[in-house]
């Protein structure tokens, strides 16, 4: 229909990358294109650390979990919600911060986010492959000293950029009706989405492991919600000055 | 270069849109794009709302702060980070759903983000304009109870969509140094692009203006944060069960 459309519908994530580091206009085109997606009020309130120093890499992988392609990709960018360069804005104008809100904190990560979408969408553009990388908040306080973030810059996620070593399938999504409601949220169309996407879960799951697992979506996601999830990350973004008033 | 990084790149908020309607088409492909981001764990943990009716974008223009554009655009939609699906998910075996924690704010958070990025990009790819509304937290439970949105939901920003009816001015961005930092964090970077950034805004203003506006960003933003951040969001939250632990 239109080739950002279908490159947009062609994601997947990519876990296997050759060794090739990104050119120059590659990251570039990538940060570039970053930048232009749209501010919470123009603050641009985000920075992203790009790594390439294999020993940096390597630390990254192992704070990850363990996740080989931190350090095989070309360049991993680390992208961080950054209210310091506001902070440093306000002392220019002798002006007192006033960040302890949860708004703060939620306009920040929304601006990482957009930016760090549009960096995939680049970056898929120019043939290389993603993925986001929510495993460098195992241990968020170690990815802060080891790239030596400031107080109020926290990394959100990570994200492999690469030349892809692998074509592997395309995850299927929630049906379009279990996220999409029209004028009015529809429970009824959460609970028969579950539904569909479960057994729609199960066909895929059981193909790709050759009949060997058995699962839903559901079912992993109970398991998944059935315990904490980075009960730590509260203290850390204290510690590192982030308040939610 | 690229038509898809010309595109990210020639990104330009609309604030003024002729009155059609998208097509069921338009919707479709924009949505179906928004769905192939990547989610964290696949949790997919956002829903969107679609709001055509009349009389509910109207509503919803004076609850953002009176911002005309919400009620002429084709279509607004609302961006909502979603734990309810999951909590349904987990209810389905039986699970006691541990959402209380700043980690599932904040991925919730960020898939709305992904999701809602691309879904901005695929509408520019199709000729539409669009226009991100922070301004419906101004007033969030009556934006939940406008759209009935339940518990474990809430509305993080809206988008216009439609067709652009202006040629709006290109804002320009910090520089990329003061965004972008090689292995670890510069901090020398960030003054440097303050002051840099400074100058080229209030050149931009002053052009803009035909010369009536002086200010600089680092001015703006220290008159923003001398005064709390929607410090009614954290109470608002709460009610809607989202967790800070």
């Amino acid at each position: 229909m239109n080739p950002t459309i279908d490159l947009l519908q062609g994601h997947r994530s990519i876990r296997k990358f050759k060794p090739t580091p990104l050119s120059d206009e590659q990251k570039q085109a990538i940060i570039q294109s970053a930048q232009m997606a749209s501010s919470s009020s123009n603050i641009q309130a985000y920075s992203v650390i790009g790594v390439t120093d294999p020993e940096l890499k390597k630390e990254l992988a192992r704070l990850a979990g363990n996740q080989s392609y931190v350090e095989e990709c070309g360049l991993f960018l680390v992208w961080c919600a950054d209210l310091y360069r506001l902070q440093q804005a306000c002392a220019k104008h002798g002006v007192d911060m006033q960040h302890q809100y949860v708004e703060s904190f939620l306009v920040s990560t929304v601006d990482v986010s957009l930016a760090a979408q549009n960096a995939a969408v680049a970056a898929e553009a120019l043939g290389l492959g993603i993925v986001y990388i929510g495993g460098i908040r195992q241990n968020p306080a170690a990815v802060t000293e080891l790239l030596k973030l400031p107080k109020l810059v926290y990394p959100v996620f990570g994200m492999c950029v690469g030349v892809p070593d692998q074509e592997p399938f395309h995850r299927p999504r929630l049906s379009t009706p279990s996220v999409y409601h029209e004028n009015t949220y529809q429970p009824s169309q959460i609970a028969q989405g579950i539904e569909d996407y479960d057994q729609t879960m199960r066909d895929y799951y059981h193909e790709r492991s050759g009949g060997k697992m058995d699962t839903t979506w559901s079912k992993q996601i109970s398991e998944k919600y059935a315990h904490p999830s980075r009960a730590h990350m509260r203290a850390f973004l204290d510690d590192q000055g982030f308040g939610f008033e």
